[in-house]
């Protein structure tokens, strides 16, 4: 069966996940529906965008991504859907796809204008419900993205401006906590790739983590490989670096917070787990 | 495939929804299970109510709604089917249904009775596992409402008490918030039918809105017709009067909650955004 | 169709949980997923046994349970896979499946070890995306558990020491609070069975249950026997003892906690309700 994911701010209190399924199975009744989270922070377009790129490529061709963090609901922001590895993805014009544009892959990209997909009425405040809903329920069911409206450039589309970590000559990298998971560890920006740039002969002993005014020595290959309640750092399942404590919360012991600076040095002398 | 929708005050902490999903893939295992929401605050009857009729209507025919918010389990308090265009709705009589009663496209109303559609034994605290997920599960195999027992007259049910909003001559509409939802927004009783009879001539721009000891001129459009920040009132998604902060929670800003009274007047200067 | 269901403490505001049925369904797209918990607390391995236990018994057989509640993951720990009357449990072996071994109806346990069924690479900090979910999904489409690994016994493998209830001759049963419910209901580890052990004869009006230096006379039947407001114990939907209030909560009206002490005796004069 095809699957659609949605993935939105829309939290679990109210009717509007259900509705939106109901809209679906009502056009498409044999779509698994596969919930990413509503738990994205109101508004959170950045944090939608994060969670969406951690996540798709762990689905098989043909899933239709549903994104709805639409603060700009009912204006004249457009809704975009992008073909991509042969994944489909809707969602309104305001940066959520920021990383897929300019990603090998992209096939085409659509401004979603064609009403004949659309609830009737629309109304100006859920439009998760009134046209991306409805509109991924067909293209699920098979109607090509083409006829869902016209053809745009990534160039035409809003982007949400990302600060890249970077190498600093003679220092080392500097970058930032991108998200505080349900564990409190400190996901950060700076990847794997980056990180055996600076350092390719010195091994995951030879660094050094800078965070919250603390010190981490040394890269460590799991979460219990230090002490319970010690701090370490590792490489995670996204391939990026995190901070976390043994069997407990970085974020319960650090004053560190999403944005907040982590620098990683070359350290003079290397430490291994 | 048809679909059994869950609407329920169990919270997700509990295996009670995986529970009942388990119970009824058992007896039926091609349904669709969508979860409308587990988050009705407990005991909270006429938040449930509200909640089904904001989601019922976006299903197909066929759907076989269940409805567990059910504080009086072990009384002597009936468990209703009901039948209303082509739907089915499975919930304790407390009130839940009251929305539905005296509507239109109500074809049948039974009492549930029939123990041949129960697990066995049936336990005295969780009939949403021991009777609602059998019976929605072998109903939506196809088995008739009538099988599962005896029919009733809504007369004979129990009803919550609504005031309903009204108009005041020559002072306007008085209505109350009665949800207040993830984002923060004020939900309304008032629905735009009312707000039109109010003022036929007037259009959006020529009401007033009272709430909280606060006026806010005009109906808007959609979320950010104002500035960051500014209380706006629109109508919403259900057709209802709704209160919000653009790019905001009217709930953080304003000391109102679900029970207080919110008035519509006619404005002397129309103000139109 | 056959049934994965997930029990994690991932919560439900990151993709993980996304991530794992993106895996299932990448692998089986016909399968249904049902979700049990992901709120288990985090490194909550005695928790999540005891959701466990109270949830598999309502599936059919033929299902597949994944636990991911996995604080060693990226140590040596085994993952085991387990069958029991024709059900499936992956998980890893830290004592969550303690309450299953020494059962009646264990047909066979593996230690999960061959790569074939995990996805490439694995990584050292997400195993339920990795090696559990893609065993899981090749489990629920036909392969047999054999093929997963060698046969090891539970003898081998992590129990979690649990202090079971117990008869204090002359003095009555003596439990502990295992759970706090989503209603605030406090569950006890005090079976139905040991309870008829100590008063055969005495019948539910015959005891006295004391709990956080108050006592309760008398089992009463449901949640709604006695007055709104007033304490009250009942044999639950899992045949266990529990402390409740009416149409309240007993966890925000007394000071008690999961390990504290819970006991019954046999009350001088018979109370019934």
């Amino acid at each position: 069966m095809p699957i659609i994911t949605l993935l939105t701010d829309f939290g679990l209190e109210d009717e509007f996940v259900g509705v939106m399924k109901g809209v679906i199975l009502s056009i498409h009744p044999r779509v698994n529906i596969v919930d990413i989270t509503h738990q994205v922070p109101p508004q959170g377009v950045l944090q939608a965008a994060r969670t969406l790129s951690a996540s798709y490529p762990y689905f098989p061709e043909g899933t239709v991504h549903v994104i709805v963090v639409d603060p700009g609901v009912g204006t004249a922001r457009k809704i975009i859907g992008l073909q991509k590895d042969d994944q489909f993805f809707i969602a309104p014009d305001n940066g959520v796809l920021t990383f897929l544009y300019d990603t090998q892959g992209v096939q085409s990209i659509v401004a979603v204008e064609n009403e004949a997909f659309f609830l009737s009425p629309v109304s100006r405040t859920f439009h998760g419900r009134d046209i991306m809903a409805p509109v991924a329920a067909h293209l699920s069911k098979g109607s090509p993205l083409s006829c869902l409206g016209t053809a745009v450039s990534d160039r035409q589309l809003v982007r949400i401006e990302v600060t890249a970590p970077f190498i600093s000559p003679g220092k080392g990298i500097r970058g930032s906590i991108t998200t505080v998971d349900h564990f409190g560890n400190l996901i950060t920006d700076i990847h794997k790739e980056l990180l055996e740039s600076l350092m390719p002969n010195a091994g995951h002993g030879g660094v050094m983590i800078h965070v919250a005014g603390m010190r981490i020595a040394g890269l460590s290959p799991g979460y219990q490989s230090r002490k319970k309640g010690d701090f370490l750092a590792l490489i995670n399942s996204r391939n990026q670096l995190e901070i976390a404590v043994c069997c407990g919360s970085a974020q319960q012991r650090l004053p560190a917070q999403v944005g907040d600076k982590v620098e990683v040095t070359v350290a003079k002398k290397p430490l291994v787990d």
